[in-house]
């Protein structure tokens, strides 16, 4: 992947990024691969083990590895401690962003008293509505909308199509992906005999520094205080946070994960791709819950958590997903056994 | 929280709102608050018994509650049946909604024969497409898409970005939040030989009075008749309904559940989030589905249902769930113990 | 429905889909319904046996069933051997489709060194970037967004508010629904000591002939190679692709399931709703997966897999589930009373 045209020699990159130098570090590449699919002019990388094999056949021009795995690679190579986290930042150098001039499009339409600083851009059919502020160096791809007094911090990228309702705050170098709606209204109701009745949602949301927040997630304003990320909170695609939820810094959630109202998730923690999290729950940090998981009680101990059963060819799934539905029975059953079999 | 600069006294809150008054009615309010968030010119309100201890030490103006919590309260109070309905109530004085004055922002686009009615608000770079009726007091915010020949009625508050397709009518007062898309395809698709052929959806969707639909929620458009929502009934985020459901009034959905293909859901329903129902289905009214359950079958009996296994640490879920797959046999091998002991 | 105001008799009907006409050819019919449905002037169809009473019953001018079907049926008919399939082409002529002259909406926003075919239609608010392709025929609906150097082939049409973030691109004749989000970054991220690196997302989006993505569907681009959809892939609305995922050709998905990175799904799968499948695993062709079943390894033998346990009345289920719990020890339980039993 040779995506912006430049190059870079193997001591640059190990000046750069602190990394050790093995071989030629005079060897130039102009993009990052795996090892299979590494071209002459690329460097590769080895971070997973099972793909140690490939460092024979690999094309490429130079690797990041571990340096117990460069130890019989008799070509150049970049030394790393975790050459995942290597390979990150070297690919790094070979990302082209579309280019964004600061400055605002003619189209986009911004209330007289928002506070637009120095340095940002602001692309084609923005709305940026009064009292909203936006810091120096943010970044507004088309179509997004910053309602009423909300808040996007420096450097803050909003790719494009992202909706700030009302009463969000962003803090610095946060993403946040097309069609992510940050700051509609909670899920409030109260049942007033027959019908229910909506309550209002007064709160906001707050967004720490350097969070990423996927496409299309959802996260509601709170009803009386405010729904909060950390700082460096991670979240994928198609999550749903709910009102007043909070979520502890470096916690990383997968796409398709949900968490109800006012639950609060620890810091460190990993919630795996469409698992659920029940409301007014605590989960402490270094938490982590396997996919598709749904966690009904608070969790006071770091560790793997799961729930489910694991699939299996329909027919024999049936089979003891019936017996699933008697399972009480059957123990009864055995306990009974027992009595009978024990004097 | 103090979000709009007006205060009352307990006296008008408890003329307003049929609410008994204990202590000073010239007692003044300026928000709503938790009873552990609420500073002194606030009104908290206790609702859950869990959080009657806090009565003790909130600092308060008054608390809205039920008369016997009120019984050893020394401060003012508005007595209630049910608290819970009359703090939103109240909280609804102290919301501070976003002034939309009626009038056509000059971005929109509007078809020359859309009909669109008068004190209708419609913000920057909305469509208004063909034959389009928006009815008294509506308001659209910005980037509401209202496709062809589809009616928003008197009152109904599209938020901001909601796209209506084709062929949606929407009731009174009803909300749609961002990134909500209603009537596009349902998923027909019909298996010719080797590939798909895609079956026309020839419906529309219908949306009764004072309906909530929550972000990126999708309602798909029927394949011949309509997909229905009665009246009030309330979704959260992130839900997916497809063509040809219909939903009875008053249910409420949790977010990111969904339901297939021409389920019906009776009235008075509680979904729980993530939970799914198969298409053709019937649930009848007063129907609860846990959080994540799969409903596989019609439910004929009011009452709460509930899938799945329960969260445990992940070592002790792992010998479990690889039991699970042998449940059948184990059951077998406890009836022939059965046989066995019994003679 | 009678959409168009079209009519045919059932002898265009016959000729035009190869159908066996079955009574008077004269009949003429302006529309498509179900049997229960159906006007005096409309076509019905019998495809599921289930409704083969209502054949009896119906309104209909005509039905449209298999030849075994008709040898009862007093009335004009059009014999088809998948009446389904028959139906859904029947139908086509009767549906309404927005008109949308081929030209560019005055407010759309094209870089000037975009390539736009002849015959493009492209609406309102539009953002076409740099270096992006329209091919002939292409639509594009209002608020539509084609990133820098993206590719929209001929004939495809993005119903409105779609958005192609980067390095996408998509074949002919493939239709994306609105909300959905086609090359947004990937979600990759590395550890780094004590905090997450992003790990930029060098690849595209490759989307076949044929295809159909739905409402708020997410689709990431690769990490290093592309994401694939190969053609004739059917996805329902709010389904999330991770990078580097490879979808075989003839594969339809069910709303809200997901798939994790670099997985790799055959050809002619069905993946039910809510379903998810792990990370780099890979599922041979012809798999089905059940709704709402979570895939922890790969497939290679065709057939349908499922996970999860039978709905059941809460009071019953939860005995069940907590037996669950402890279902490893009531094995080995067993196994002790048939060691005890068996001498």
């Amino acid at each position: 992947m040779s995506a912006t045209g430049e190059a870079f020699t193997l001591a640059e990159l190990a000046a750069r990024f602190a990394l050790e130098l093995h071989g030629d570090g005079r060897v130039r590449v102009d993009g990052v691969a795996t090892l299979a699919g590494a071209t002459a002019s690329q460097v590769g990388f080895l971070a997973n083990p099972r793909y140690r094999s490939e460092l024979a056949t690999t094309q490429a021009a130079a690797v990041i590895l571990r340096a117990a795995d460069a130890t019989h690679f008799p070509r150049a190579a970049l030394l790393a401690q975790d050459p995942y986290v290597a390979y990150a930042k070297v690919a790094g150098l070979f990302e082209r962003r579309p280019a964004c001039a600061p400055g605002i499009h003619p189209s986009a339409v911004i209330a007289a008293d928002a506070h637009i600083a120095s340095g940002v851009a602001i692309g084609a059919f923005c709305v940026v509505e009064s009292g909203a502020r936006i810091d120096e160096g943010a970044l507004l791809g088309p179509y997004c909308h910053v309602g009423a007094d909300c808040h996007v911090g420096a450097q803050t990228r909003l790719v494009a199509r992202v909706t700030l309702v009302a009463r969000v705050r962003l803090g610095k170098r946060t993403l946040v992906h097309p069609g992510a709606v940050l700051g509609a209204d909670g899920f409030g109701l109260a049942f007033d005999r027959d019908r229910w009745i909506k309550v209002p949602q007064l709160g906001g949301v707050v967004v720490g520094d350097d969070c990423e927040i996927g496409a299309n997630t959802t996260i509601d304003r709170g009803a009386l205080e405010d729904t909060v990320l950390e700082d460096d909170v991670r979240l994928d695609n198609q999550i749903q946070i709910a009102h007043n939820v909070r979520i502890g810094a470096h916690t990383a959630m997968a796409g398709c994960s949900a968490v109800a109202g006012s639950a609060r998730i620890g810091r460190y923690c990993l919630i795996g791709g469409g698992a659920g999290i029940l409301g007014h729950l605590e989960i402490c940090d270094k938490v982590t819950i396997t996919s598709m998981a749904l966690v009904t009680h608070s969790i006071a101990t770091p560790g793997e958590y799961s729930s489910g059963t694991p699939i299996q060819d329909n027919r024999t799934w049936r089979r003891n997903a019936a017996r699933f539905k008697h399972l009480d029975e059957l123990h009864r059953r055995v306990t009974a056994l027992e009595k009978d079999t024990k004097p």
